[in-house]
């Protein structure tokens, strides 16, 4: 484990020698935690000329769900009211003689920027760019494993509300009980914010709880993920509740399964991330809900909770082995809800199984 | 109520005006939501030429703890995969007729700032600085009712968990709890992270819980707030745990309760930030405890937890009435832990009965 960051570091410094920038200053969190193990608020990594650190405003925060800082890395903690780290780094890069610093762009705000080439008037400003959230596309099988243990818990926690009596409680209730169990079993807390849909709110994506209570004949679509040292994983399902679910209900439920299911059956390295998307999009556009479908049916997940590939129609490139993604079909249907069913899981190739689950609660229509 | 953002719009206009610029693209949330209402995900504001306009990326959420979108605003929604809602109001206000255009530049990142340039190459890019955050400084009644709710609340909360076993609990769960009961007295969530900190812990601003459980003997420091129809407040607390405090305890407790009274008393109108930071910190300073004071012992709170004013050493600037401030020094002794107080208050004239405590739970050292 001790080499992980420093050798991801090279890679780094590897793509921007070849793009002429001797230094980069990394200022998106999941990125300083990527490559310096850990991202104290407000921190910043520099890939220095003659050495790299991590710029803080704050001594980093001891406690494990934060990571720790690599020990081979030097940490320069600011003294208060030290100013933008930022700033502080570039002016470490300009003082160990770099010409150009790589800065992140979709990252630092343009007064930051701004601040940052004041300070260090001769110093050129370049674009990094998405080099850190590429690097950051393949995981390690330690990375995999904090994933899986994420999964795991994720899996707990819905398994336990599900033997819960769920008519009469509100979303926000069921969302807030969920996340408790996530804590409760080991998740340094939820990966995003749980989505819990029921009755006309179901199957819609990204919903955020209301007041509305869970109702006999409802669908009942559950969204929730847990952080797990910092990894985020994520899982979806859809239930009835009652004894018996409307004809309707059984024919969208198989049909967002086939879908959904297609879209796991895609997932190959070397599969394009439109191909993926289409083969779960076409079983809901030939059923005639092709219309007000979701921009993606899938997207990776790691540091963040919604990272690169997209599986899109738009979406250039192709699935590499040792990927994370999510495939999370769905159709809503307005004033009468729908069904999402959600997976993670890790591209693999044919001869190591397929693609290995990670979110292994039941994908059969409960009625609950 | 009706013209209450079109007010705020008017205001921001003549402010831009004077500067020389008629139109401005709003896009950090919180001053989107001042000004409009409502802050979609992604949603900017456009104050243009001859028309406000919300551009959004999706129609907006139609929970009230989100907000409404102004009535006399148009709301414009952009097809999927419509791209940067900055981007396309920018676009908007170049056919306008728009020739300078005032931009967040502490909030645009420098990537949607090029964006933004390029889309409409005859626009002159200016910086509206923080001209909405200062605008939003002094709170109309309407306002301070959404605060002094949300203190209501959080106050409920806290004393049903002072009435509950605490010995044995952890930091997290008791957070959690916190939290839950937060939302169950109607909070739309809680205003930021729930702070518990227990024996060593105590006292430490911004703590994070951990695993650690509640022990006898200990200081425990609560740190908490209920976000109600977008407002946010805040109010920490110090108890004992068991029956009888230590003496060193006792004496800290009545420290930080001085130092905190002072501060308070010295909130009134045309009171410059930082008298009012001295006369807290001086309490503190003059017991020795001058070394390792947190930067700043209470700043303004809103539509965002942390907003100006900020009662600092170095802060320029006076109080005004309507102005909402938390008062809160602290202590934190490495190793044995310590004591913070902290409540939410809105500066009053005199005349008015001087500054009006929204957080009214006890502040007496309670044992529990």
């Amino acid at each position: 484990m001790s080499e992980v960051y420093a050798n991801r570091r090279s890679r780094l410094r590897e793509r921007c020698t070849a793009a002429g920038t001797a230094a980069a200053l990394i200022s998106r969190p999941a990125n300083v935690r990527y490559l310096a193990g850990a991202a104290p608020q407000g921190a910043v990594m520099l890939l220095g000329k003659s050495e790299d650190l991590l710029v803080c405003a704050e001594p980093p925060d001891d406690r494990p769900t934060e990571g720790r800082p690599d020990e081979h890395l030097r940490v320069q903690v600011l003294p208060r009211s030290g100013g933008d780290p930022a700033v502080a780094a570039a002016e470490l890069a300009a003082g160990q003689g770099a010409e150009a610093l790589a800065v992140e762009e979709h990252h630092l705000t343009m007064a930051r920027y701004r601040a940052v080439a004041a300070v260090a008037p001769g110093l050129r400003l370049a674009d990094l760019g998405s080099a850190v959230e590429q690097l950051r596309v393949i995981k390690d099988e330690e990375e995999i494993s904090c994933l899986r243990i994420g999964a795991e818990i994720a899996d707990q926690a819905l398994g336990e509300l599900l033997e819960s009596i769920l008519v009469g409680r509100t979303e926000r209730h069921l969302a807030l009980e969920l996340e408790r169990r996530l804590v409760d079993h080991g998740a340094d807390g939820p990966a995003f914010p749980t989505s819990v849909a029921t009755g006309p709110n179901s199957g819609h994506r990204g919903h955020r709880p209301t007041d509305r209570r869970v109702e006999e004949g409802d669908f009942l679509t559950v969204c929730l993920g847990a952080a797990y040292r910092g990894y985020r994983c994520e899982i979806g399902r859809t239930f009835v509740i009652g004894t018996s679910p409307a004809d309707w209900q059984i024919d969208l439920y198989d049909l967002v399964f086939a879908a959904q299911r297609a879209g796991r059956e895609a997932l190959a390295p070397g599969a394009a991330f439109r191909d993926v998307d289409r083969a779960a999009r076409q079983v809901l556009d030939s059923a005639g809900y092709g219309v007000g479908l979701q921009p993606v049916t899938g997207h990776g997940v790691g540091l963040e909770i919604d990272e690169d590939p997209q599986l899109a129609p738009a979406a250039m490139g192709k699935l590499d082995a040792c990927v994370p993604v999510t495939v999370e079909p769905g159709v809503h249907l307005p004033g009468r809800g729908g069904v999402r069913i959600d997976d993670t899981l890790v591209v693999r190739p044919e001869a190591d199984g397929g693609p290995e689950l990670l979110t292994i609660t039941t994908k059969e229509l409960l009625a609950l």
